[in-house]
C-alpha cells in the first residue's frame, strides 16, 4: 500500500498525507455521512444504489455534495485505477465542513474517498455468527450518518462474550446490526424488519431475489420471534449475506446454517457476479 | 488571530496548521468526547469540576486521556500564555485516535485543545432566549461526546422560527438544549430536570446556591409544567445563567425577565468573579 491514494476535496493525496484541519465538524461536532461501496475486479457493485442513498444521507443531513453523479462516479473511477486494487471497499465521507463558530455546517462539505483491500471471498460464511443483543435505537436511522458512538462504546462486550457482532432492539423490537440487516426465516417466509432502521443496498438485494414458493417481505419482529426462527442471517456489502447461529445464549437451527440461507447466499453473488459481468452503471 | 495556537497530541501548532489524519475515528465514526471551559482575566474558572467531567467522560467512552491532570492543567496554562487571550473559551477534544480498521479505539487517542475569545459581558441577558422544542433523547445523555447530529440537523428551524436555540423534551418529559441546561421557577422552588441529561458545571454551579427561602433541586417536570411556569433559565459556560422568555408560541411570565432569575444570576456571577480572584484549582 505504499502508493495508495486518498481523495480529499479536489486532490488525490499521498494516503500519509491526508488530513483535516481540526476545525472539521466531524471532529468537532460528529457531523457527517458517508457510504460504502466494494469493487470486484476494479467494478464497483451496484454503484447507483450506493450514490443513491449517499445524496439521500446528504440531502437528509443538509450538507451538498461538491461532485454531481457523473464527476463522482469519474472520481471512483481514478481511485480505482491510481491505487489498482481489484477488490476492495470504497468509503465515501461527506462532513460538516470547516466552521467558523463550531456548530454552522459549511456551504462546502469537506468530502473524501478512502480505499481498502477487501476480501470478498466467502469463508466467513461456514463460521456463522454470534450476536449479542442491545437495547438501543440508532438516532436518525434511515441516514448513514458517521455516528458509531454506541456500537464503539459496546464493542468491549462482543470482545468478551467471544461473539461477532451486535444486534439493537428496541425494547424487544429488533433493529438492526451497527453495519448490517437482519433476516429471519420462518417455514417459506423471510422477514426483515422495516421500522427505524438503515435500509442496507444488501438488503435492497435479498429483498428481490426470487425463489419459488418464498416470501421475502419487510416485517417487524420481536427478538422472541427472532431467537426461535429457523433461520437468522445478516446482510452486509463486505460479506453478502452471512448465517447467524447464535443469539446471546440462544442457538438458531442448533447452530446450523440453513437451506433458504444457503439458497439465497448463491442467489445474491449470481446477482453481484452479473453486475461485474454487465458493467452495470460504470 | 495571526499568532493564535492549537494543541494537537504533543505540540503547540500554528492554528492554521492543526490537522488530522482523515482516519481519526471522530472523521470515521464520530467517536470522542470534549469539553469546553472559559478564562477571564487569563484564569480558567472552575477548571477543575470541568477536568472532573472530561476524565469521567473519557473512561466512559473507553478511551485513555494522554496526560494526567497536573500535565494538563500546565497545558492549558502554556496554551493561555501562548495565546495572551485574557477572555476565552477552551475546549478540549479526545477523539478515538487513528484506527487501523476503522472501528478499534486507539491505545493512543488523539487530544487538541483549542482557545478562542469569549465575550464574557452579561449583553445577552436582557434579551432573552426564545426556545423550540425537539422530540428527541440524547443518546449516552450523562457524557460529553462530540454528538450534536440532531442539534445541527434541526438548526435549520431555529433559523426559520427566529429562535434562539433547541429545548429537548422525551415525549413530553423536559431534558435540555443541546449546549444548555434548563430551570424553571415555581413560586420559591427552582427545579432542574436530572434524568437522561448531561450535568452541566454551571448547573451544579446554580443547584449550591443559596438564597433565603428559596429551594434549588434536581425535579423532573413536563414540557407543560415548564410552559406554565413563573420563570425559565438556561446555563451555560459561555453564558452564566440566561433567561427563557418564549417556548415555540408560549410567553413565560407574559415575556419579561423574573427577580429569581435575576437574583440567581448575580450570585452565580459573583461565585465566578470569586473564582478568578481566589486562582482556584491553578
Amino acid at each position: 500500500m505504499e502508493n495508495k491514494y486518498i481523495f480529499v476535496n479536489d486532490q488525490f493525496i499521498h494516503h500519509t498525507e491526508a488530513r483535516l484541519h481540526v476545525s472539521d465538524l466531524s471532529i468537532q461536532r460528529g457531523y457527517g455521512i458517508f457510504d460504502f461501496l466494494k469493487t470486484i475486479d476494479f467494478h464497483p457493485i451496484f454503484i447507483d444504489d450506493y450514490l443513491d442513498r449517499f445524496y439521500r444521507s446528504a440531502k437528509e443531513m443538509n450538507l451538498a455534495p461538491p461532485y454531481e453523479r457523473t464527476e463522482l462516479k469519474s472520481l471512483v473511477r481514478q481511485l480505482i485505477e491510481k491505487n489498482n486494487i481489484a477488490n476492495s471497499g470504497i468509503k465515501l465521507i461527506l462532513t460538516g465542513g470547516f466552521s467558523e463558530d463550531g456548530f454552522t455546517i459549511s456551504a462546502k462539505p469537506n468530502f473524501m474517498m478512502v480505499q481498502n483491500p477487501l476480501n470478498i471471498g466467502n469463508e466467513g460464511f461456514e463460521k456463522g455468527l454470534k450476536l449479542i443483543t442491545n437495547n438501543f435505537q440508532r438516532q436518525v436511522p434511515s441516514v448513514k450518518t458517521i455516528d458509531y458512538l454506541q456500537a464503539i462504546k459496546t464493542w468491549p462486550q462482543v470482545i468478551s462474550h467471544h461473539a461477532d457482532d451486535i444486534l439493537y432492539h428496541k425494547d424487544g423490537a429488533v433493529r438492526e446490526c451497527p453495519r448490517a440487516n437482519i433476516f429471519m426465516v420462518k417455514g417459506r417466509e423471510v422477514f426483515t424488519p422495516q421500522t427505524d432502521i438503515l435500509r442496507g443496498i444488501t438488503r435492497s438485494k435479498v429483498l428481490s431475489l426470487e425463489i419459488a414458493d418464498l416470501n421475502i417481505i419487510e416485517k417487524d419482529f420481536s427478538l422472541e420471534e427472532l431467537q426461535a426462527a429457523d433461520e437468522v442471517f445478516v446482510t452486509v456489502t463486505t460479506k453478502n449475506i452471512c448465517p447467524v447461529l447464535q443469539i446471546d445464549n440462544k442457538l438458531i437451527n442448533d447452530g446450523n446454517i440453513g437451506k433458504v440461507t444457503r439458497s439465497l447466499s448463491t442467489l445474491l453473488q449470481q446477482l453481484i457476479r452479473k453486475d461485474v459481468e454487465l458493467k452495470n452503471g460504470f
